[in-house]
């Protein structure tokens, strides 16, 4: 039998494991569900010790364990590569929005419906499965593998960065490939060559040492909150250039070649529109707008607190006013060097009369963008082109994937992202599915990878 | 017996008196106390009354009762005066922080202790009592005399201008005295030439639907968190110069005497800045610390709301964002063109890609100047000479007291402030006390008052 012939021959089983992964409630934000995070990291075990790798084990880390496991039989003359996904699942809540409970996995309209069903426990079956497929048919593997699932990824992994440190001579290896991730559409394949790092602020500013009267002292004093309203507009144009000196001096520039293939990708303006309900698309001048969202550094106010907040006015003069501030950074930006511009903008500007503080809040992460020619997403984009008979998007998201930062930090490898999921999944939502055709179609993408990887 | 005696006889009395009003609980902003409310108006009719000025009744409004009162014996040859006050009360709340119970008045080091005893039982009494001295000793008045005691001047009188209209006519009047207010010191009185007036505003800026995932927007669309702050920053320079064109349009420039005036009033700046815990004094260039805050219009941000507020970060991009704005005005400019030239203002610099809307808040006040040359003014000020030993200053306010803007806008009377509380008797907070000095000074002040307007 070959490995395409197993898969078709033993796809009703692998429906009914995920289902029973589905079943297994590994909700990371829970406390509660603590024993069923150490149930699904045993089920995921099982599964690849029967999936013939032997090496399978339960690591435990500061919080939520890691499953990690190996197979190692194709000799040291051969690459490694690593395997990442998550095996925790996003809370449910509210449980009455779902058509089927999110815990009881049912079939319907060719999709499988559950919490967790496309993020990310049909992508870790679907890379078991392809890789079980070519074990079971052929007795072996054409290259060393390596699995790396976590149980954290959806509360933002805090155990993770350390357990990748303590682990790093295990999880040594020549690519990664991360299960977790999408594919532009159901007929269209990407390779996501890049995201974006972060940085996140908290800028304080104050003045009296409470809440003062605005009528007596109005017009004595400074106010802090006119004043980090001014502090803010030094930080960006209203045309969307960020002001602050050196901001931008780290960016590596687009270059034409990828501007071009940036814009053969289609772009919808009014379905943007449409999606977020904004006004008008606007930002940095000089860029289209899915260069900005893609490819250029961005500073965004994600909440501002002072004085008085409920109904109706209260004459005070604030003492405090608090801006959340998070920068989204692109290659080769640090998160260090752009805080201590931000910090010596803030310094300039703060007006006369408060003082300012800014606070860098835990969650930095370096920006991450595949080098040019990166033979990992290389031999994924070809495969992906076999599969799917056209060849990938090459891509760029705005938002921060930190473990592949780490990643890329501690090991040294820059991971390709091969997920099948779709954003119309409703992966953090009600009635989250995954559609059993992307689900056998990553496990021969896996397959396949296997087999190109092991002719060299 | 002459007045002077008739209230040194009597003194005891009236302070047991002023007890037994402070003793009923005259809580305007708790539901639950409004039999307390009447009680307490039902008192001071009976003690207007008892002192002679039979026409005493209680006057139902929307809201709390108004007690009005009248005399007007003295005929339509002689002058008619109208004195204001208010028996209700702030909240006591917390209770365990008094040292006897609010409302169980106590003589402790020559003061009364008890929630109202300075704001404004003491101020209602010390009127009522100087003019009773008078009618007692003399069997008649000098002058004409009404009185207005609201009960909901503590909730900021929702229901007295339109109390005010439909009385006008029995409200009428030749000159007003209020009985709520500060002397500046227990020896040095004043004379409130200024008070400003308030337009309270909110600005409300819009994005997107709802809020958004900073990584996969920002930088695509508008910021209305920061587009706020921009817009802010638009209507006052970090100098403190209001830059909304127009803003200053109406305002009366201060006169060389006035200004002199003011500089000759001590002001300590080391004391200022203590007492509010402010780094530095700053404001509208060109004019002293004292002028902006007595005589300057003002632009204040009361408070900020957008995004994530709580700890740590958020990846949002806001939907919306708000500023609670209040202005003080000086005369004579109005609420309705400062907000008609803010609103311009708004329009002009909201940035592509939101939308912004100014929402002109309840509870706008026009600014309070007495005239040159006020006669009331001018009367009170040789009684208070006479009776402190010093003249008084010419001081001006920066808070706002609606009240008198009504009656002069309603009644054509500017009000004259002549009450004997003072700043430091925690007339809203905890242990509020009156000195016994103070009270005995009220009534000889209305006494004298009454005698002076006699005499023509």
């Amino acid at each position: 039998m070959r490995w395409n012939e197993y898969l078709d021959h033993h796809q009703e089983r692998f429906i009914d494991e995920l289902k029973a992964l589905i079943a297994i409630p590994s909700v990371s934000a829970d406390p509660g569900h603590a024993p069923d995070m150490l149930r699904a990291a045993d089920w995921v075990v099982a599964r690849l010790k029967a999936a013939g790798i032997a090496e399978a084990r339960v690591v435990p880390t500061a919080g939520h364990p890691v499953v990690f496991a190996e197979w190692l039989g194709a000799g040291s003359d051969k690459p490694t590569i690593l395997i990442y996904g998550h095996y925790d699942v996003q809370p449910p809540e509210p449980y009455d929005a779902w058509t089927s409970p999110p815990f009881e996995p049912e079939i319907r309209d060719g999709k499988i419906w559950g919490r967790g069903a496309s993020d990310d426990k049909g992508g870790v079956m679907a890379a078991i499965l392809g890789i079980e497929s070519v074990m079971a048919t052929e007795g072996r593997l054409p290259v060393n593998v390596k699995f790396f699932f976590e149980g954290e990824e959806e509360i933002g992994s805090p155990s993770i960065p350390d357990a990748v440190r303590t682990m790093a001579g295990e999880m040594a290896s020549d690519m990664i490939f991360s299960a977790d991730g999408l594919q532009w559409s159901p007929d269209q394949p990407q390779i996501i060559e890049a995201l974006k790092g972060m940085l996140k602020l908290e800028l304080v500013v104050r003045g009296p040492r409470s809440d003062q009267h605005s009528g007596l002292h109005g017009g004595g004093i400074a106010n802090p909150a006119l004043a980090l309203a001014q502090m803010l507009a030094q930080l960006k144009s209203t045309e969307g250039l960020v002001t602050v000196p050196g901001f931008y001096d780290d960016v590596i520039d687009l270059d034409d070649e990828t501007r071009a293939a940036i814009a053969r990708i289609p772009y919808d303006e009014a379905a943007y529109l449409a999606e977020t309900g904004a006004p008008a698309t606007t930002g940095e001048p000089g860029y289209t707008t899915r260069e900005r969202l893609w490819a250029r550094p961005t500073l965004d106010v994600n909440g501002l607190t002072s004085g008085w907040q409920g109904p109706g006015s209260k004459t005070v003069l604030p003492a405090e006013a608090r801006a959340k501030i998070t920068c989204r950074l692109v290659a080769a930006q640090t998160p260090e060097a752009v805080a201590r511009a931000i910090e010596a903008q803030v310094q300039r500007v703060t007006p006369f009369g408060v003082t300012a503080e800014l606070k860098v809040l835990p969650g930095g992460a370096p920006p991450f963008l595949a080098p040019a020619g990166h033979n990992a997403g290389s031999v994924a984009s070809e495969v992906l082109a076999e599969v799917y008979g056209r060849a990938p998007y090459r891509t760029r998201v705005g938002g921060s994937i930190p473990i592949l930062s780490t990643f890329a930090e501690v090991l040294g490898v820059h991971a390709v992202m091969l997920g099948f999921s779709h954003d119309d999944e409703n992966l953090h939502a009600p009635d989250e599915f995954f559609r059993l055709d992307s689900f056998r179609r990553g496990q021969e993408v896996y397959a396949r990878l296997l087999q190109r990887l092991g002719q060299g």
